[in-house]
């Protein structure tokens, strides 16, 4: 897959990668108890008579799996320079083990770099859906990225 | 510690976690390898040969450690109904083996649930800083919180 340029985009292209990331309770737990050790993300028991009904992916685990599907998919190459920062991050619905992840990736706004005549400033909004397509996560992300030469 | 209600909170309000989060070359490259492998991540020649000279955390493991902070030193309990988002995160400077972060957080809004009139909701801004008090990583995160009874 060819490396896209800022020149390469516009508003509203959108990208379905083809990976899908399986959530396991292992991971789950072992993630609850490294960064957020609360009963629904630890301990099956009391995450069954929790609000929750069962297990639940906690906030670092599915930002960690959201980074990754882009990388593992490989199918979308940016010329990114910098990653500028993350917005509207949220956990809409549970995840929960053996869900499987699809991430949408789409253009939201472009505009030349002040600061970096070589690069543009792409925002791009995205959307994880699960195997049952529930929006589970969103999140916007915004990148400086490097002009065709 | 006594857990804090919606009530007990003022705009301004500050607090610094004891727990300083100490950042292994180790865990830099696992997380790497799982969920963001590019070089600077993974890979400690390439590393020292890139941009960052040498290696850095991915976004996914600084993001878990924020998240681990405040619950590993358990000194600010608030009465979290739900975590409703988070906006403005940014990497500000690069994270390093051998770090020790610092996790500041302060109030920047409050304002009564329209929808659950037990609850309220704040906005709190959280600033990481290393041992060289040098700000490496903001975040803002809005909760639910319950009101005293």
């Amino acid at each position: 897959m060819e490396t896209k340029y800022f020149d390469d985009f516009e508003i509203g292209d959108a990208h379905f990668f083809d990976y899908q990331y399986e959530v396991t309770e292992e991971e789950i737990m072992e993630f609850g108890n490294r960064f957020d050790p609360q009963p629904w993300h630890i301990d099956k028991d009391a995450a069954n008579a929790s609000y929750f009904g069962g297990l639940i992916a906690c906030s670092a685990h599915i930002f960690a799996m959201w980074c990754s599907i882009g990388l593992k998919d490989g199918g979308f190459p940016v010329a990114a320079v910098s990653a500028l920062g993350f917005n509207n991050m949220k956990m809409v619905a549970p995840i929960r083990p053996g869900d499987k992840l699809k991430h949408e990736i789409k253009v939201k706004s472009l505009r030349e770099s002040k600061s970096n005549p070589g690069c543009g400033v792409i925002e791009f909004s995205n959307e994880m859906l699960n195997q049952n397509d529930e929006l589970v996560f969103t999140i916007e992300h915004v990148v400086l990225a490097s002009k065709r030469r």
